[in-house]
């Protein structure tokens, strides 16, 4: 009977001591998983909240072959899309979407997509997520570039807008799950951006969050698995439209100084925290934040609604991230009505203007850069109003240097 | 009885009201069909002609996973290959077939074209279709155009020869057949050529026939689904090569006025309709035509064979399609023996050329332009007489301007 | 019962008479095999070795749907990658592999892959072959040269590294055994290279082995299907990194002449046929070799490790591939430690410049080019000692011109 009962206990005791784990995708196990689902009842039975996880394969046109992982936590939803290197297509709490209507309504596999197309700008042909990082290799606008090719000598390559990160896939996705409080479900991928004579960067994300939380985590790890220094730049392009962006909504977040792109966004310098509504002809206007932070580093952006009743907030560390661009785009509906809220490595200058002003860093051989976003869906005016005063207490009634004209770059 | 009498008519009557219908492919609906077919017995039993429906996916190579749909009316087959833009691969009827003998020999998916390479030629890589659409954005020949970037500056990009549409994937396909006579068989799908800070046209298509017609009919209506006024050109590119081209084989149609394209069409203006066989060494000649119509605006464009037994005709709206181009590559038949009979809104060249020219059409927002083409397939001398003299009583008598020199173009 | 005797034979005779055939891929026959295997015991019983092939499709991120075909013959292991231009991936014999760690990791489908990139370098985003084919319409650098357009004037196009072959699929692909000893086994693959106006170049290929033998064979046939003459150039860019290279490794050939390809080659010509292990911000060295050959026209190549005692030797005809490059990258592991050896109907110069020096070479209309290499894994000694010996018979004593600058080039 004791020997039944220890019997009994140790698949338990065992399952409790390791996460539940799922693989999804691994280029090394030649494995693609091309449905399935798993819920809370039959891993975490005493979860507060019923959670599920679930692995679709996307058809026709344009999304033939795309991977999207649904995260539901069982209060907010987050979907995954592994073969657009590992973006987060949209999430969703309540009333509250962290995404935005773009033109391009499809989930574009990126075998659609030629970045050097339109010169250099063929990365819009598929853009539409909430968040999706640029990089690794260049963030920023497309040109030309110097680098050093096979023989040694230097050349010229046209970078494209915003690398090549985005319309990668990802060669190992899987999900785990903790099996005691807080039972913490994870999404983790890996992409690599690798070439003979090139970068040899890995990307590793993990996108997580708790059953019946608010909030949830992206935290991504870039390592440079080449034998030689490797310049490296990533920029979280977290893109929001409706129901938080609208005539009336602000950015808010503490901050030492702000600098405009160009001349046009200059020129609306006054008003560079608030947005517009849609707006026919809107040209898109760019401003360069230097984010202060909290004794630990961390700092918070927010995004809120006219009622100030709902609202994001993104908390990260500005040792990982020290810049911060604000992408306001309040175009005719059509054309695409969003603002970005940018954490990165650096502005989305070309990569030669970004170098030259010191803002390109550097992995030695083996080296990683580490990055963090924890991000809180805003569901009520206490929660708007608790983000804001923490923004406050950073702000410190520290002034913010507004530079009337932009940076000078050549 | 008398209910079981309803219920058992009330099937029959909705049927009767509603076409037969059946999604092949929907990215909305996040669905694809491999293989599928419907025949005339199940669904217009009565249907004076047998005809059938075949989805299938092509495999091997470049075809893999390329859709293709063959319509038999019960005397003509058509094949239309949906991730080629809604293409026409070909259609026979008896021994006239409408297609060539292209260099390139599969129906190549478009993941293989890269239309940049080549100087921008790239487009050249699978170009084997009866029919492909040249456009939306643009058409004709490659090089550098202005455009207007996200930061409302002008900058450059290179064109690639006839642009995106004949390389994309419809995102939404289907098939309708009418349960009452004449059972019109329709073919419907949607190829978006959209992106962010860019174009957002969308072409739908309907390619229909009638059982055991000699003909169908192509219409398209293209729309500009961005929120400011967009540029498009569209141009129908239908290649014929044997039986109908062949050594004495001539083009026919109502012209007002015929403009070599360039100094070596120039020179062979005075044959400019008649046909060689294949030509070792033959280089394109290319005539812009600008076609009559009648009083309701419509024209009739034909290729008929030596013997004038065979033919294909081309009915259209001149209102809606002005300009007419005919291709001339009666070259070796290795390099591919091939005219083209090109309705469109323009001629095939440059965009900047055709702009200055005011060729160039715009959609306002929400807008779109529409054009159908009737194909008809020409079996018999007395077929081809009586498309012959519609042409004749069309031109009324007119003297078509035959222009010596190529248009000045910049 | 004589009947019987004759009618039990016959399946026998015929199947002796026809070799065992499986075709995997096949455009025409709108056929994709994605799991196989065959195995000696089925098909040749009395077999001295036990062979096996498989066809595996590879899935996960950018390996999906790779397709790869293992041909076992009982003592050596062949990896073919038909998806990428019929590439061999690596081969294995005992302890010693012919291959390289490259940093790319995945055997990467061409979708992920655009020529263009990087300044014409993209090929560099899925170079990890053992052995890839650099070819067909042009091979070496990138850079812009000239070709005849449509209306055939002179225009400009940027030639991309190496060529397309290499990233472009197999159309056709089948597995034939003899039945009859020595049970010869053929993996045969055609790949096309063709557009409209422009190379309509085929390459098949047949890669075959002995059950039982430390050698095989790839024999390559490439033909003009065009109507007109076409240039072409075609090298076998034979990699290999541990084990057989080493510091102390060497190359062994019959040589006739040895030019540095840069100024950099050239310092270090006195050692150009000795390795380094690896060494970090080691740039690339090549040198162009002349071959020497036996009376029939044969040289034969060799890398040997540095015990001497585990080699590979390549053995094939001058008159089919006259120039022979020595690729030395002898880098650090993580960049890709690796030496080519490099059979080619020219160098791998930019086409304009290898054919102004008379090394490009044209196929008539309907002409073919054959080349065959044969593969030896050298695995004793004894074995190294013996094609040591025969390199030596072909030198005869002659002494190599050693060129102290690069050619020439513009």
């Amino acid at each position: 009977m004791v020997l039944i009962a220890i019997l009994a206990m140790r698949p338990s005791s065992a399952s409790a001591a390791e996460p539940f784990r799922k693989v999804l995708t691994s280029a090394s196990q030649n494995l693609h998983v091309e449905l399935w689902e798993m819920t809370s009842r039959k891993v975490t039975p005493k979860s507060p909240a019923a959670w599920f996880v679930r692995k679709v394969t996307l058809h026709g046109g344009k999304q033939e072959g795309v991977d999207l992982i649904v995260v539901n936590n069982g209060k907010l939803e987050i979907t995954i899309v592994p073969t657009r290197g590992m973006g987060v297509l949209k999430a969703q709490m309540g009333d509250v979407r962290l995404g935005w209507d773009a033109p391009v309504k499809d989930v574009v596999h990126p075998q659609w997509i030629n970045l050097q197309s339109r010169g250099g700008l063929g990365w819009l042909d598929g853009f539409n997520e909430w968040l999706c990082r640029c990089g690794l290799e260049n963030n920023g606008g497309p040109g030309p570039d110097k680098f050093i090719n096979n023989v040694g000598d230097e050349a010229t390559m046209e970078l494209t807008l915003h690398g090549k990160i985005a319309n990668l896939p990802a060669q190992e996705v899987e999900v785990t799950v903790d099996r005691e409080p807080p039972y913490r479900i994870r999404v983790r991928g890996r992409v690599d951006e690798k070439m003979f004579y090139g970068p040899k960067l890995e990307l590793e994300t993990e996108i997580s969050t708790e059953p019946g939380a608010n909030s949830f985590r992206i935290a991504d790890v870039i390592t440079n698995r080449g034998g030689q220094e490797q310049e490296f730049e990533i920029l979280y392009h977290a893109n929001f439209g409706q129901p938080l962006l609208e005539a009336g909504a602000t950015f808010l977040a503490p901050v030492e100084r702000v600098t405009p792109m160009n001349e046009r966004a200059a020129k609306a310098m006054a008003t560079y925290p608030e947005y517009l509504g849609p707006t026919a002809g809107f040209i898109e206007q760019v401003y360069c934040l230097r984010p202060l932070a909290d004794s630990a580093g961390r700092t918070v952006a927010t995004l809120q609604n006219r009622a100030r009743d709902r609202g994001v907030s993104m908390a990260y560390s500005i040792r990982e991230l020290p810049y911060l661009t604000l992408w306001k785009n309040t175009a005719a509906e059509a054309e695409g009505y969003v603002t970005g809220i940018e954490p990165g490595t650096n502005f989305p200058n070309h990569r030669r203007i970004e170098r030259k002003l010191g803002r390109v860093p550097k992995l030695a051989p083996g080296a990683s850069h580490r990055a963090a976003i924890d991000f809180e869906i805003l569901g009520s005016r206490e929660q708007v109003k608790r983000v804001t005063e923490l923004i406050g207490s950073i702000q410190a009634g520290r002034k913010p240097v507004i530079d009337p004209q932009p940076e000078k770059k050549e």
